[in-house]
């Protein structure tokens, strides 16, 4: 147990995020960003680069992202947001955690397996991004990381590097415990048995948080249900209903059971436009925001600079402080 | 072609070198900064830790090559003398060439195949061990690298990593080109069918620049010759002999002819007198400054922070271009 708590996550830069990404990670950062007493937010774009981008659309997705994560409610204040590609100590710690993990142990992480396997073969980057998720978490010597089920064994390994670099150097790093957090799984509005996901093909299967009105209520309208026209709540028998009333609980920041007492007499069709209005009503002062920051790209830079400077400070004398116990210094 | 020549080579901090290196590779060194208007040399202690590393060793071992590389001749004034570890853009770019880099590209690079072997399964480090070179030259926008035979492979991908990110991002790196040099072999004084080696276990084998000339004479006269008396020089039928007549031409920087028609008259055990003579010659000023050089720690890192300086103001912006092309900034 340590005497101090500090909780990192990262979240690549995609652009603006989608309903998924909203309910399934950036409602939590916003919580634990009030729960700790140091928490750090990082745009990766180190990580990003692990597949093709284009450079333009790269700079425009980190200040979409950026944007979105301030106009979602994260306080620079509180979190330290800050991207990734500044803080050079992460590549730096990056390599020498390399140094302290066999190539075996990452081949079956997920990202591989996942990645590699649409492409047939991956680069370095792709095969060695689970050494780079851990130097970015125990750079800060955090102690809480928020994890998704497919993180669990990225989050592992960062556990094992901060075993393996204290057996071999002198205890230096927390073993980072992981933040399951309890929350709904969005759904493709077109496949409910996909999750919501950006790379989505049709247009249809996923909101993005700054879809106007009309294209909200298009997309509801359009969101795959089934025959029977009362609304009740079984993910399994229901796939496509159900996702809708966990969108509609969430957004109103209302429990399934009252969605589902709201939605009596309703039949699916009807339904809909109670989902939408719930949507609507929290996207748009998001949407707002977003539009209002991104119109100031030099404010947002600044914001992404102050937290660079912050995260510098907390990451250069523990590199310092690693360098002295591999014997660089 | 380019408008300037840049050299840059590396040497691991394996601690005070032997004759072999020094013959090798730092002779060449040497050489090469009075013939360059720009060269980079840099002790390449991110690469050393691909392979266990006592980290006071390390630390003891980097100060020695230093003050080796000064004793034996680099002159910090024309050449940039660094560690590299103290320059964090060499981990950075490397991060980013690993994402332009096949995981398949490097399965039988000479690094890998050597060392992974040896110890059944290797680290990410010692895998992406080529990577990391290619960094080191990139970074410099380097034109020309000294490189021995089982380097060339290594080059290679650096020059395809250049190609690479060019064509990817636009110009920005020359592809480096090998300097070859025709510095003669130096062989082991037990096995002369083998390299000289600082890891050789017979402490017989090999002559460190800093052994006293008593070990010399004990080595040289220890060193495996033949039943033939008479000195000739013949590699293929008589390897330590041979060696002997290399040694021998090269410390007292005459031709193997020469150092031939020094020995007419004598038997192989008079002549390792006359070796002997040669190395302790050569090698007595070197000693001598670098037991100068090592007394006084303090002044070789000043001499090493002022090259890291140097050097950072030169990678600094070339990181900065690599960034925006990316889309990083």
């Amino acid at each position: 147990s340590y005497s101090y708590s500090r909780v990192f996550s990262g979240i690549q830069p995609t652009g603006i995020p989608h309903l998924g990404n909203y309910l399934g990670a950036l409602e939590n950062w916003v919580a634990l960003q009030n729960q700790y007493p140091s928490v750090l937010y990082s745009i990766v774009d180190l990580h990003s680069i692990t597949q093709p981008q284009d450079p333009a659309q790269l700079r425009s997705n980190i200040l979409d992202m950026a944007a979105s994560l301030l106009a979602c409610g994260i306080d620079p204040e509180r979190a330290i947001l800050f991207q990734q590609s500044q803080v050079s100590e992460h590549a730096e710690l990056s390599w020498i955690l390399g140094c302290l993990t066999s190539m075996p142990r990452l081949r079956h992480l997920p990202q591989w397996k996942m990645k590699s396997k649409q492409k047939n073969e991956g680069s370095v980057g792709l095969y060695t991004y689970p050494v780079l998720q851990a130097a970015d978490i125990l750079l800060y010597k955090s102690t809480h990381v928020p994890v998704g089920e497919d993180q669990v064994q990225h989050l592992e390994l960062a556990q094992d590097l901060a075993r393996i670099f204290n057996h071999r150097y002198g205890h230096l790093f927390p073993e980072p415990r992981a933040l399951l957090s309890s929350t709904r799984k969005v759904k493709s509005l077109r496949d409910p048995s996909a999750k919501m996901s950006k790379s989505d093909p049709q247009s249809m299967a996923t909101i993005t948080i700054t879809d106007s009105p009309d294209d909200i209520a298009l997309k509801v309208r359009r969101a795959v249900t089934d025959f029977t026209s009362e609304v009740t709540f079984d993910p399994d028998t229901r796939p496509g209903v159900s996702n809708l009333v966990t969108i509609h609980a969430t957004m109103a920041m209302i429990s399934v059971e009252e969605a589902v007492s709201k939605a009596r007499g309703l039949d699916t069709g009807e339904y809909k436009g109670l989902v939408t209005e719930a949507i609507v009503q929290r996207l748009t002062p998001i949407r707002e925001e977003i539009q209002r920051l991104r119109s100031d790209p030099g404010h947002l830079e600044e914001v992404l600079r102050r937290g660079t400077r912050r995260a510098r400070e907390l990451a250069a004398p523990v590199l310092t402080e690693v360098r002295q116990r591999v014997g660089f210094s």
